[in-house]
Parts: structure tokens; sequence; C-alpha cells
């Protein structure tokens, strides 16, 4: 076996006739995927087992704490080949090819994490391996169509409770994934080493004015709410700029305004912003500035405003000792890789938190995720599983 | 019987458990409403006709040209208790008072107007009355939730049809509205004499640019369709201002940007917005000031810009000699009137292009209308068609 024949075999499993790839968490696909994986490790001569919440793990046996490398097997509806998919499929074939060597060393673990595309909720499996789930919140879990996790995973023969291991049996997580976005293509290197994954802010912000007869009322008398929150769109970008670094990302993705009707002058206008930054000190002072910013325009439009915090995460950096092994194994081999930041989240920014941990990159095709399209050259992808290959060979002679 | 009489009866026909008045063109509770007025008619003495549409006129005789007083019975949902009906009721008492009276003159007609709301396009009876609407567009029009105008006219025992009048057989037309916005209420004054019906202009545009993942596309790398619609939005405000015309108004009431999720840059944000003017030969440009500003934007955000024009009337001056009449009553009456402008369109802005046309506006309070909080001080109504029977007195001995 190799990657590519496992990569076809894997893209069978929950193919969608309305294009892509369909493996929503806990349904049929997803829980098709899990038990190919399974047949696959058996098959390789790993050990075979899932957690209480159902995340696949295959695990090489050997001395000490273990080097655990993987991702997940959902995917968001319609969405790529690869996004997760990939690296569970490295881990696999890194952990088949140190199988067959027979090296001693540190035990390999292949893990195959549930919904981390949130179903549920945000990384619902990686945190419960990391035990970080309300019990009750977890149990109460539904999707946005409305299923229970605990229905849906106890069709799985899963229960929706948090699972943690004991991490002091833990050395380290890798993780291979596509990038996402379009940096490494833009720069022709086959290779990114992450150095952090981004923290995020995410906000709502609410501007609350009058409906007013768009014909009638003048424009000296109204109290627009869009006008309020389009001058601070256009403030909030300003601002993410003027820090100038280059990693600071802020975006407003949902726009809802009311009653959205041509010749009524809008009421409210609700935006939904986030921000990312691989610089965690800054983070706080730049969503306070955006808060601060929304307060300023409320007060001179006349409109009220309502804030709410919607989430709050830390960066977290890649360990910098993995990140060095990482970057010698592509040296040794002779593939040119780029030190870049990670702006979306990943598994990795559950365990990262816990042991040390780092990441490989490569190139998205036009940048292109979450779609039918997503893709990496076969060529780059395979460089990148020798590249984890070597790394993991060496850091089973010295595991933390 | 008064006008306090008929409108706590007409307020009995379709009101709406959920608040307001639901009287839909067509519906039961238009129908309704305008056998109520047919039977109001009949028992004042005057002679009842409905056209081919549906339309309600009630005529009291005499010689040469009508003098038609008029608005419409239709509501929209939850509506309010005066759009439309006091225009009617007004020309009822005015009508009833006229055929006491018994005095020699010209011919007074009381039209009530079918579907000023636009349940199935603007203006559907007056246009159809005019002899504007497109036979076949007419017989095919249909009401957002599916049925068709031809079935729903049918119904009530009439046709989707034009229904033109010889209009050389009709002298002027007067309407009495509510302002429907807050003027007349903000300087205190119970009457206002409109001086022209706003024309306007309404556009879609489009700015189209690409979505991308909101944590791993870089800043500079990025075309942000909301980012282009919000510095638009801004700018156009500006340049509605900046033209230092109290009667321009520039709205934009619809907003919708894909896929308006928290983690995608906007790929398009389409925007619905109007410009409403009495200068008529300000509008154009305006428009195309707008267009211009668009393409900047567009041009400098590195986004594609769809524009269409939607809709453009010119405004609807009214008849300098009619406002003098109507004003000339009010001053005999001791009635304080403001001259102003209509910003909202009405049946008189269709009737208005064809024969000398004017309209009084009484006071909305809180500029409320389209709401069931809808209201007018009722000592203000009645001074308002003491002023339009007043000046259609005097309009019957010199109706032209």
């Amino acid at each position: 076996m190799s990657f590519r024949a496992d990569f076809e075999e894997l893209c069978r499993i929950g193919a969608d006739p309305a294009g892509g790839w369909t493996r929503p968490a806990f349904s049929p696909a997803e829980n098709a995927a899990h038990d190919w994986l399974r047949r696959k490790g058996r098959a390789a001569g790993l050990a075979v087992r899932s957690d209480a919440i159902g995340n696949t793990i295959l695990r090489l046996g050997g001395e000490g704490p273990a080097i655990l490398i993987g991702s997940h097997l959902d995917t968001v509806p319609n969405g790529g080949a690869l996004d997760g998919a990939l690296g569970v499929l490295a881990g696999l074939e890194v952990a088949r090819r140190l199988a067959a060597e027979g090296a001693a060393g540190a035990p390999v673990e292949v893990i195959a994490f549930r919904d981390e595309e949130g179903r549920f909720g945000p990384f619902t499996g990686s945190r419960a391996m990391a035990g970080l789930h309300d019990p009750e919140a977890l149990r109460n879990a539904r999707a946005p169509e409305g299923e229970s996790l605990s229905d849906a995973a106890r069709a799985a023969g899963f229960a929706a409770v948090n699972a943690p291991r004991d991490w002091a049996e833990v050395a380290l997580w890798l993780e291979l994934h596509i990038e996402q976005g379009p940096v490494l293509e833009a720069t022709g290197l086959p290779l990114g080493i992450v150095t952090s994954i981004a923290g995020q802010e995410r906000l709502s912000v609410r501007f609350m004015g009058r409906a007013d007869h768009a014909g009638t009322a003048p424009m000296h008398l109204r109290r627009d709410a869009l006008a309020g929150a389009a001058r601070f769109a256009t403030g909030f970008r300003d601002l993410i700029l003027a820090q100038g670094d280059p990693d600071l990302r802020g975006t407003i993705g949902v726009v809802k305004i009311s009653p959205n009707q041509g010749n009524v002058v809008p009421a409210t206008a609700t935006l939904g912003l986030e921000i990312r930054a691989t610089d965690g000190d800054a983070l706080p002072g730049v969503r306070d500035a955006v808060e601060a910013l929304a307060g300023a325009v409320a007060g001179e439009e006349g409109l009220e405003l309502r804030l709410r915090r919607l989430w709050s995460d830390r960066p977290v950096p890649m360990d910098a000792r993995l990140r060095r092994v990482l970057g010698d194994a592509a040296a040794t081999l002779g593939v040119p890789a780029l030190a870049l930041p990670s702006g979306a989240n990943h598994d990795t920014g559950i365990i990262g938190r816990i042991v040390p941990a780092a990441m490989l990159f490569v190139p998205s095709t036009g940048g292109r995720s979450h779609c039918p399209e997503e893709a990496t050259p076969v060529e780059q992808i395979e460089a990148a599983i020798d590249v984890l290959h070597l790394a993991v060979q060496r850091l089973r002679g010295a595991p933390s």
C-alpha cells in the first residue's frame, strides 16, 4: 500500500453526487471512514482502538511516551478530499513504514479525531480527548439541523462524553494539513512549517437605529443602522491594516439587516466579525480597539450598540524543537520549506495546548479549501510524508 | 353620518388579530371595504359604479368635467387604519356634504383605487385607470405568495385589464393622505400642501470579489466584496448630503452578502438602493454620480461590479392653481398649512401625470406609518376635510 492507494480508497467514502465529499461528524459516511481506517490499521499490524467518543487510535508499540500523528476524517458538506484526511493518511503511511522497518523506539499513534469541522461544536473530538468539554453541554450538543450528538454518537457505538487520556504517556503531537490559503503557492515552496496557530476573537456587533420610510424621512432625522455599520466596517479594516502585522486578519463575514426592505431605512444591522492573530499579546488590544471603534461610530450616528464576545482563543505557538526537527528533515531530503503561521485553527490548536506540537502544511492549489476543487500536487504530498517519516524516525530515538 | 362614524365602520373590515389592518388588494377584506363604500355611496344618493379592474367610483352629477377625490382601501399586512382609507373617507364626506347642499356645479367623483400598496405591482388600480399597464404583464401579474391578479380579480367579479377612462371628462384630482413622515409633527402645523411628489431611481449594486478563508487569506490578497460595499455605502450617503438639497433622499434598504458565513471573506455583496428627489432635473445626475462612485470603489478594491437600474420615475409637480385654491381655503378656515414635498409616491403620482392634481397631508403621529400605531389627531383630520370641502365648493364653480 501507499498514500496514493489509501487516498483512492478513502475518496470512495462520502463522495457526494452534488459535488465534493460530505462526511459530517457521526454520519454513516464518517463512521464508514473510521471503520475503513481501523481495517487499514489492522492490516498494517497496528493495535486498533477507539476512545469513548469515537476517536480512532492506531498504535505501533514501543518504549516510553508516544508520538501522536493525526488529523480528522469528517468534512464540511460538499467539501474537499484533503482537509483532515491528508493528515490521517500521512500518519497511517508513516506508521506503516515504521512497522515495516521494525526499528525500536517510542510508540507511534495515528489518531483520527471526530468532528473537527464542528458539526456539534468546535473540535468536538480533540477537545474530548483533551477533556475540555462541559459534560452537560456536550450531552445536549446538537447539529444545526437538529440531530443531537448523544443520539448520533450512540448510533455509532459511542457516547457524547469527554474521553481524556493520560497525557504523561504522550510525548508530542504532529499534524500534516493542507494550507487552505494562497501563501505557499504564491511563494512556490512545496512545504510549510507552521510557526503558530492564530488565536481568534469573535464578536457580534449590532447597531440599532430606527426604521423610517425611505421617501418621507429627511436625511438629517434618520438613525440609519446600516450607515453606522458601513462606517464601522471600513474603519475596522483600516484599524486592522494600521497595526502593520502581516499575520493579523480581520473579517466581517456575516451581515444581517432588518427589515431589509427597499423603501425602509434599516433599523438594525448586525455584523459577525472575527480577528485572528499569531501575536497573542496583541489580540486583546486589537479587540478592545475594535469595540471602541464600534462605540464611537454608534455615538456619532445616534445609534444604540450591542456588543457580544462570542469566542476568544489565544494563539498556540508551535514547539521550537519540533519545528527544528521538521526543518532539518526537510533540509536532509532537499525539500525547501517556508515558516508560516496558520490562520486557520486545527486539532493541533487543541492538543498543542497540552503537549509539544508542530504542524506541516502542503500548498493548496489556488488557495482553495472547503470545496470540491481542494487540491495539492501529489508529489508535494509525497515529499511532505517523506519529511514527516524522517522526522518521526529521528524523534523516536529522542521523543521528548 | 360623519367622518368619525364612517371611520369606525371601515375599521371593522380587515382588522387583524395579529395587530393593525390587513386588507391586501383583491382579498376578501379589500373586496368587503369596496362593497361597504358602494353601500355608503348609494346611501348618500351618489351614482355608484366600478370600472373593469374593480376601482370603485361614486359620482355626484353636474355639468362639465369632473372633480376627482380619492385614494385607496387596501393596506400592507398589519398596516395602519389611515393610509389610503383617509383619502377615500374624506372624499365620501365631501361628496355627501355637497349632495346635501344641493348646489349646482361640476360633477364630483369619489374614487377608491385597487392595490395602491402594490401587492400585484406598483399602483395597479390607478395605473389601470390611466391605461398604463402592459396588458400581458398585467394578466400574468402575481402576488409574492403566488396568487395571480387574474384569478384574484375574477373572484371579485373583475378582470386584470386596463380600465382607461375619458380624461377629457376629468377636470382635476385631489387626494388627502397622512404624511407618513415626521415633518408636519416636528413643525407643529396641522396641514400640509404638497408641492411635488418625489421622483425616484432604484438601483441594484452588486460587488463581486472572491470567497476566502478568513484565517488563511492575508488581508492584502483579499478581494472582499463587503469591504467595497461598506465604502460605497458611506460614500453614497456623503454624496447625497453633499448635494445640499433637503428634499433629496438616498437609502440603502437591502443588503445581501454571500456566503454570509463567519469564517469566510464575503464573495458578493448586493445592495438595493433608491434615490428620491422633487427636483426632477437633478435626479439623473445624482444617479449617474452614484453609479460612478460604485465603479470607482469597485476599481480600487479589485471587485467586479454589476449595476442594474430597476425603476425610474420623474417627480410629479402639483398643479400651482390647485395648490393656491387649497391654501386659500385653509387660510379662510384659519388652518395653518406648510408647503412640503411628498417623499412617498401615491395614486396622485399616477393621475397627476394626466390631469392637474394636488394633495393635502395631515400629520402622522411620531412619523409612523405602515404599522398598527399609524395615527393622526382626529381634529386635524376634520380640519383637513373642511379645507378640502371648501376648496371643492370653490372649484365646482370654476373646475378648470
